[in-house]
């Protein structure tokens, strides 16, 4: 098959069964669509996993499954969004990420066109991260099993000596940042979804935060916490870490920061920020004499411009999130029961 | 929530949108049956990521995605076929395998008792294997947009010191080792589908390789190719390896061990055993000198008892498989250009 013969076929055809079969039409969309984008040195062993040197160091590796819909949204798409998600699952244990893999589902009738689009945007989206994608894999399902395409990635990354950062970790006393507005990617998403337009254009905010991380740790390297808050929203994220750490949080909802628009939003929408996801964000919760130099680091990061000190860890036998609100009362920032939004990652 | 209503939840209860949401219903999910069977000191840390101490050496790093059905067959289920599959592609670039993360795609109004039952085959697998799922994802999507549930796990090892096994390394003269019969797998899975009965009953070969693995490096390090035949089966793995090595390959159709039963349900589904997946077994290519150990070794596992020389490396600037027949005459065993099986791991 020529050169032209498959960039026809990616304009104009779908995905069928036999891209998931072991056969021939398998592994020239494997080489002529993934490999062709993602190209690197370990991709290209061509074995069905990949072999890479790594530093010396504890290992930390994660998973995410990616099932967002829509699959393109503004500010990103399911191939950045599977990226960076991994990524960051990585960074929030204070870890450089080494490399990633991707599975991809896909559903039977798929227009090839879109699977190339996602493709090469994950691979720009990897490129810019500075991690490889080493391994992958695909699978096909009957029209109706799927839903256009899931992406799951998973990562590996290598911790640098000494440092030791966990949920568990928090302790009265320290302080809660917040390295940006929150509520951007959720937003965005719902309004896509609903069609709604607003006076600007809602986006993600879905980034990679390992190089914001980095800076983080050359600066303090004894962060106690790093935790992106993605499904869920801040609420769910704090809340998980006052249950790992037994400690209570107390919020300024002043010091919150959330875009207008995406505060507009919420209230058409009936939606609370706190509980809506972002995927590009991180809470960091340090030492309270950290804090002013974390700050000024995290401000001088392009994901970081927006950091706030927004509260502090505190003693509480029933490691509840309070919040002081804007007109001076207190409310609690219990766990949502259920979703509040579906699909949204 | 006592652990009785968890109880009785799993046994009547289905996979619904909150169990995706972020909020407590996935957090219960996680911890009661996630965390509960999955159990082990890394993935108790309750991290996003999984942090673990890695002995010194390259890292090998594979995925794959399941969308099998059904989720039940004879000799496994989509828990253990998971685990083998992942831990099978790492043991194949000669590496012991570390860690595994596992990503589940559940379809709203699957019994959460087959998750459970899907969750302790995992788990148990995963424990005979001696590599602890370390790290996990949920996403939940609305029913008709999945299929009960998809796993995508990944998985992390490292490769022992001199160990260098690729498809690439094939060269003329070495001999092609076969560890088992071939077909198990995939007729296992046709015929549950098909509801076909047979005089014993068919069971998959799904099993982890990695101990055979270790046995043979141990007495040969110097192994060309491992490679395991699942999708597309021996045909298209050996298609593969004269692809990456620009060599040929001459097999003996006699030497190629099918169970009769095997064999009898191929002739009833029209498929041939060659083209048809296996998920415990392996093809190994090394120097001609070495096959009589390395035979020898793999007879002395208990997943090689059946282990058998099929054929051999040769010259050809084509790089066919070619098969002499059992009746002398040969024959190309080409790729297949689609599917034979869809959804067969």
């Amino acid at each position: 098959m020529t050169s032209m013969d498959t960039q026809t076929r990616f304009r104009t055809g779908a995905v069928d069964m036999t891209h998931g079969g072991g056969g021939r039409a398998m592994t020239e969309l494997i080489k002529d669509l993934f490999h062709r984008h993602l190209k690197n040195p370990i991709l290209d062993q061509g074995h069905d996993a990949a072999v890479f040197d790594a530093p010396p160091g504890r290992l930390v590796m994660s998973t995410d499954a990616h099932v967002i819909s829509p699959l393109f949204f503004p500010g990103g798409d399911i191939g950045a969004l599977s990226v960076h998600g991994t990524l960051n699952d990585i960074a929030m244990a204070g870890a450089k990420p080494l490399s990633l893999t991707a599975s991809f589902i896909l559903e039977e009738g798929f227009p090839l066109a879109d699977l190339e689009r996602i493709v090469m945007s994950m691979a720009r989206t990897a490129r810019e991260a500075g991690v490889p994608v080493v391994s992958g894999d695909t699978k096909v399902v009957e029209k109706g099993k799927g839903d256009g395409v899931f992406i799951t990635t998973a990562g590996v990354g290598v911790l640098p000596e000494g440092v030791t950062i966990s949920p568990a970790a928090a302790k009265p006393g320290q302080a809660v940042l917040l390295s940006g507005t929150i509520g951007d990617h959720g937003v965005a998403i719902l309004s896509k979804r609903e069609n709604l337009e607003f006076e600007t254009e809602l986006r993600s905010d879905s980034a990679a935060l390992h190089g914001l991380v980095a800076d983080m740790i050359a600066a303090v390297p004894g962060i106690a916490v790093l935790r992106d808050p993605t499904r869920g929203g801040l609420a769910t994220a704090l809340n998980e870490i006052a249950h790992a750490s037994g400690a209570g949080v107390l919020l300024q909802e002043e010091a919150i920061p959330v875009a207008p628009d995406v505060e507009g939003a919420c209230e058409l929408l009936g939606l609370d920020p706190l509980y809506v996801a972002n995927e590009g964000k991180l809470v960091c919760i340090c030492e309270a004499a950290d804090a002013g130099r974390l700050l000024e680091v995290m401000r001088s990061h392009p994901l970081g411009r927006q950091a706030a000190r927004i509260g502090e860890i505190v003693e509480d036998p029933d490691h509840m999130v309070i919040m002081q609100t804007a007109f001076g009362g207190a409310r609690v920032v219990d766990w949502l029961s259920g979703e509040q939004l579906p699909r949204i990652c």
